[in-house]
């Protein structure tokens, strides 16, 4: 029982989230939702009781599924670039696999109303959080960094990554694996001459 | 005539726009703008005829503000990385002078109608294009690169710049300065030493 449960509400969330990134969410009516998921409004209505819920419901698992084994997977690796590394290619790869998820949690998080954002606001910062613990640690060689900036660098990182939802085709000339390689290489290339120049100074 | 018009629809976008940025785009209502910007409802309905209208406006001006004067500005600087720099404490610049609007640009240009989208991406991508010219031109000594790449780095340069929407706190303890530096240095550093890499292969 729990499982058809689970199977009915990922079908909804899954056909919700495709029309979100067509149509947008304000223009996708319940109706819709039904149509491409093959069940009765009613039967929606069991299980959501609006398309808030059902966006909320998107946006918050995809944040459990990014944050899911991360940090022990990060414990295993050594070094410090290969931690950075290993987080882009995992971030753009979960992009991937899940686009219309990733991109109503970048694109709509902000039209939840506010408990529901709440939420998520607090898994987002969770996950940058990693991030900015990693760079705090590469930044100790050079006197360290004050905890506000490797926040912004975390952010700009990620800020880098996202910005494939404003560009990205992924039938495009770009493999995901070679913007993976790009982002990593200048970033990790950025951060390192910026730690040699505030160690020089 | 016209100045009076002027300057009651950009009163009415300015208070929108903090009210969008305060507690929500659909949480906003015409009477909560109406309140603010000490306008009647017929008021602003003699301006804009629904809330989408107030939307498309504020985040139309933005862009026009974002895009005026940016190419004759950068035609009079000679090197390629100074023309890099310019645009990133610009663009940051902009967004501190103006943060409700390029928020609300940033956050809910997915939620206007497509007919209102469309001119907007239009414009989003005629900016990011000048950056593209910019980076190709860059990249040309080391064998040049593909328009796709150049335009890839362009977005995740902008992408780091956005990217302190999610943090950013203008009485917090890294000024814009401050950051806009930090943003500089990390992509230029990178860009060098990527373009270095590739050359070398």
């Amino acid at each position: 029982m729990l499982n058809r449960t689970l199977e009915k509400t990922s079908l909804v969330e899954r056909e919700a989230a495709k029309l979100f990134d067509k149509i947008g969410y304000l223009e996708t009516s319940l109706k819709d939702v039904s149509k491409a998921s093959k069940l009765s409004k009613g039967g929606i209505y069991h299980y959501f009781s609006n398309k808030h819920e059902i966006l909320f419901s998107i946006i918050n698992n995809y944040l459990d599924h990014l944050l899911e084994g991360l940090e022990d997977d990060l414990k295993k690796i050594d070094d410090l670039s290969s931690k950075i590394e290993f987080i882009v290619f995992r971030h753009l790869q979960m992009y991937n696999k899940k686009s219309p998820e990733a991109k109503a949690t970048l694109i709509y998080s902000r039209n939840l109303p506010s408990k529901y954002f709440k939420i998520i606001a607090k898994k987002q910062k969770q996950y940058a959080q990693v991030l900015t613990d990693i760079l705090e640690e590469f930044f100790k060689d050079a006197d360290g960094i004050k905890k506000e900036k490797a926040k912004a660098i975390s952010y700009s990182l990620f800020g880098m990554c996202n910005s494939i939802m404003y560009w990205y085709d992924p039938k495009g000339k770009v493999t995901l694996e070679e913007l993976s390689r790009i982002i990593y290489d200048i970033f990790m290339k950025g951060v390192s001459g910026y730690r040699n120049h505030i160690s020089a100074k």
